[in-house]
C-alpha cells in the first residue's frame, strides 16, 4: 500500500489505544490524507479520548472527530455499565471465551459510522486495528466478520451503489501479535507513551496494569525488547 | 408470523413516521414482544420522536428508548444539515436518484445499534420498516442491503458466535406500495393521526404537504380510498 503517489482520503478509526495509534500510522505512510474518528460512548474514562486528540496531531491526521453515541440508553457492558473490570495477576489468565468488556455489536457500529463519514468525505478507504491474534475472544476482531462488513458497506451508501466507488476496510493488524504491533509502530515513530490501554485507569492517569488491556500490552513491549512507555499503578514485575 | 405461542423479544426501529408504526404493529401482531428504539441524530424537529413515544404506547411496545448520536460531527444530509427539504407539487415529480434528504449510511447505523440492543436483550428478531418500492432512491432500502446486514450481523455478536442464536432483520414493509401500507395498518388498528412523516413540519406541527415525504403519504391514503388523517399546511389538493 505504500508509495500511493495521489493522496487518497481515509477514514480511521481513533481510540487512544496503542492498536488504532499503530493503525493511523499505517494509514498515513501509505500516503493517505486520514481523518481520524473516535467515539463517546459512556466510557468510564474519557483520558482515552485526550490521548486519542494528542496522538492525531502527533501522527499527522488531517483532522479529528469525535462522535457521541449514546449507548448508555442500551446498557450490556463493563466499559459503560458499572461492572467491576476484572484484575489478573498473569498474561495467562487470559483465556478464551467472550471477555465481560465486550461491548455488544461495537465494531458494526463503530465501522458503520465511519462509513457514514467516509461517504460524506468521499473517502473510500477505512482503517481499523481490529486484531485477531491477542483478542480472539471478540467475535467483531476476525476477519469473516470484516469481509462481511465490507460487503454490507458496499450495498448500504449511494457512494458505492451509485457512483461507482468501492469502500474497503483495511485492517493492518489483524494478523500481527501485540509485539510485532508495537515493534512496527516504534518503526513508524508512534510515541506509545501518548497512548492509553487500560480499562481501568487511577485518578492519575495510571494504568491499572492487571486488566486484559494492561496485561496485552505489557507483554507486548515484552516480547519485542522494547522498553515500554506505560506508567503502571501495580502489576506483575 | 403469527400465531407464534411464545412472546419473543424483538427490536423495531421506530421513527414516528407512517412506515415504521406500521411495523411495529407487524411485530406486536406476530406476537413479540417489542423493544422500540428511536434516534436523535440531529433531525431539524423533534416533533417525530415525540410522535415514537405516542405511537409505542398505543401499540403495545413494552419499551421505548431514544439514543442519541452525533451525526452533527460529520455532516452531509438535508435531515442534519442546513439544506433546503426540496418541494414538489405533484408525486410524479418524484423521479429516480438520491434524494438529497440521504442520510449517509443511515441504516447499516440504526440496524447496527439495534443488533447492539437486541443483543443485550436477548432478542434474535430485529423489525425496520424500510420500503423498496416508494423509496427505490435509497440504496439501504433494498433486500440486497438487508441480506447482507444481517450476514454480519451474525458475525458481529458473541450471541451468534458463541451463542448459537440467529438474528433476523424482518422487512414486512419491503415490498408493498404505500397504499398496501396503510391499508394493512389499518386493518392492524395502527391511528396514523399519531404519525409524522413530513420533513419540514411547520411550527404547529401540521405537515408541509409538499416534501417528499408528504407527497407519498397522501397519495398512499388516496390509492387505498381511506381518510388521511394528516394535518397538512399546503399541498396539492
Amino acid at each position: 500500500m505504500t508509495g500511493t503517489a495521489e493522496a487518497r482520503e481515509a477514514v480511521v478509526l481513533l481510540s487512544g489505544g496503542l492498536d488504532s495509534a499503530t493503525v493511523l500510522a499505517e494509514a498515513v505512510a501509505a500516503g493517505h490524507r486520514c481523518h481520524a474518528l473516535s467515539f463517546r460512548y459512556g466510557q468510564r474514562h474519557s483520558v482515552e479520548l485526550a490521548a486519542a486528540a494528542q496522538v492525531a496531531a502527533a501522527l499527522g491526521a488531517v483532522e479529528h472527530r469525535v462522535m457521541g453515541i449514546g449507548l448508555g440508553a442500551i446498557g450490556g457492558s463493563a466499559l459503560t455499565d458499572d461492572i467491576e473490570v476484572p484484575k489478573h495477576d498473569d498474561v495467562a489468565d487470559l483465556v478464551g471465551g467472550v471477555p465481560v468488556t465486550y461491548v455488544p455489536a461495537r465494531n458494526a457500529v463503530f465501522l458503520s459510522l465511519g462509513l457514514a463519514w467516509a461517504e460524506v468525505l468521499g473517502a473510500d478507504d477505512l482503517f481499523i486495528g481490529v486484531n485477531a491474534v491477542d483478542y480472539s475472544g471478540y467475535p467483531d476482531c476476525r476477519p469473516e466478520f470484516i469481509a462481511a462488513f465490507e460487503a454490507m458497506a458496499n450495498l448500504a451508501t449511494a457512494a458505492a451503489t451509485e457512483g461507482g466507488r468501492r469502500f474497503r476496510v483495511h485492517t493492518p493488524l489483524i494478523d500481527r501479535s501485540k509485539a510485532e504491533i508495537v515493534s512496527r509502530g516504534t518503526e513508524l515513530g508512534v510515541d506509545y507513551a501518548m497512548t492509553v490501554s487500560c480499562y481501568d485507569p487511577d485518578a492519575g492517569g495510571r494504568a491499572c496494569g492487571r486488566c486484559d488491556a494492561c496485561l496485552l500490552r505489557r507483554e507486548g513491549f515484552r516480547a519485542a525488547g522494547l522498553a515500554d512507555p506505560t506508567r503502571y499503578a501495580s502489576g506483575p514485575a
